[in-house]
């Protein structure tokens, strides 16, 4: 249990019903649509040079969706679960037949606001708070349990809510921004609902004890700090204007 | 080449001797003793519970170094660098004839702060940004080449100096410090110089291409990240008054 460290308050965790409830409560009080930053995003409080930053730190979240998936993928014996998951990775990756995938539509919003591709896949100008973040979710699913590993996306029963907060806050306040733009999270809200019903059920059948419950709790607060961490870093860097050493200078790209 | 992301502006790393030069350049440009919190903290212009805050989350730091540094010793075949690294990890574990290490002189500072040591140790209450800063250091000497491994800890070589200062101003300033708490600095000042010393000699000696030099860069660069996020994260939490939810709330130990 050394590992479980993350919850400051846990609670009797005796069946399915109980561990939903719990995770429910995770969502309302730890995932980022609560995050200040997504408020400025969402209600137009944004410079353009912000939201540049925000679109190229969150490419390498995008970015690195697939290899975390393919990771998720690999600990599974299981073939039926390995075909369900397999679908993410050709969401964000597109398919051979020409079907754009995930990381190609969040390359058309950095178009969009001018940053040039090459920069913006090199991710030489991001935060190192974005990259330890984001490599600590790819070596999590990794390292722990199987459940654990499908657990850390229970962060998406969350996300349709809040991509459609996005798509309808940022078309209307950023002259940047059009329905082009924000296929990325169009197209997610019809994906992260499938998914996230698997991942729900998932985890209310395979856990099947108060400590198994205890790490499906877990993974799901850690997911809500990797996407909390990077907003907080966004918002120290971008926002409050303390840039650590090396990164995005937006007026390189103005 | 594709893990080297970090350095904007590389430069040629034709010798050794260019390659001390970009590392020094990148101390004086990039390490901690830089960041506005440590000005902060030096100067007395920090709060009982803003101190209790950094001392809690970088007990998380040195608590993970031995673990790094058991990592590093064993990437080496070569029993001498075995043997002069095993010493770093007796430096903070202490041995078995009774001598204290680092990790526990740093339990002397929180002790005097006031926090519970089951509290600290449990490390419940740090920062994700903390957690994710220093676990991807020890993934970087696990997954990276083993010169990449020692000069990871190239930032030995500007310690000296921000330990002295910093003893100098938590002494002057704060009514919660005295010799006996500083402890774990004044140690450090020895062990620190001759541990760089090895490093550098090393990289100096063992990096023999400038791809490899380029290397030794980025992972000093990598270094200096990991070490400057935390205290980006302390800052904006607890200087700038946003901490994430569920971390330490100095509230609950006044």
């Amino acid at each position: 249990m050394k590992d479980l460290v993350l919850d400051p308050a846990p609670r009797p965790l005796d069946t399915p019903e109980q561990l939903e409830t719990r995770l429910r409560e995770i969502g309302a009080t730890r995932y980022h649509n609560l995050h200040p930053f997504h408020h400025l995003l969402h209600s137009g409080q944004l410079n353009k040079a912000q939201v540049q930053a925000w679109a190229l730190n969150r490419y390498y979240y995008q970015s690195s969706i697939p290899i975390k998936d393919a990771v998720v993928l690999s600990r599974f014996r299981d073939h039926a679960v390995r075909l369900e998951w397999r679908q993410r990775i050709e969401d964000h990756d597109g398919n051979t037949h020409g079907e754009e995938g995930g990381i190609e539509r969040w390359l058309v919003l950095t178009d969009a606001l001018g940053l040039p591709r090459d920069y913006v896949t090199s991710t030489v100008g991001i935060l190192p708070a974005t990259r330890f973040a984001v490599d600590a979710y790819i070596n999590f699913v990794r390292d722990r349990t199987p459940l654990e590993a499908v657990a850390s996306a229970l962060t998406e029963v969350f996300a349709p809510q809040i991509h459609k907060e996005r798509i309808a806050g940022m078309l209307e306040h950023y002259d940047f921004v059009n329905p082009g733009v924000m296929k990325y999270f169009t197209r997610r809200v019809e994906q992260a609902t499938k998914d996230a019903d698997f991942c729900l059920d998932y985890v209310k059948r395979n856990a099947r004890t108060p400590e198994e419950r205890q790490r499906v709790v877990e993974a799901l607060i850690f997911k809500c700090n990797v996407l909390w961490t990077q907003l907080d870093a966004l918002q120290h860097a971008y926002v409050e204007g303390h840039p650590p050493p090396g990164v995005f200078d937006p007026k390189d790209w103005a």
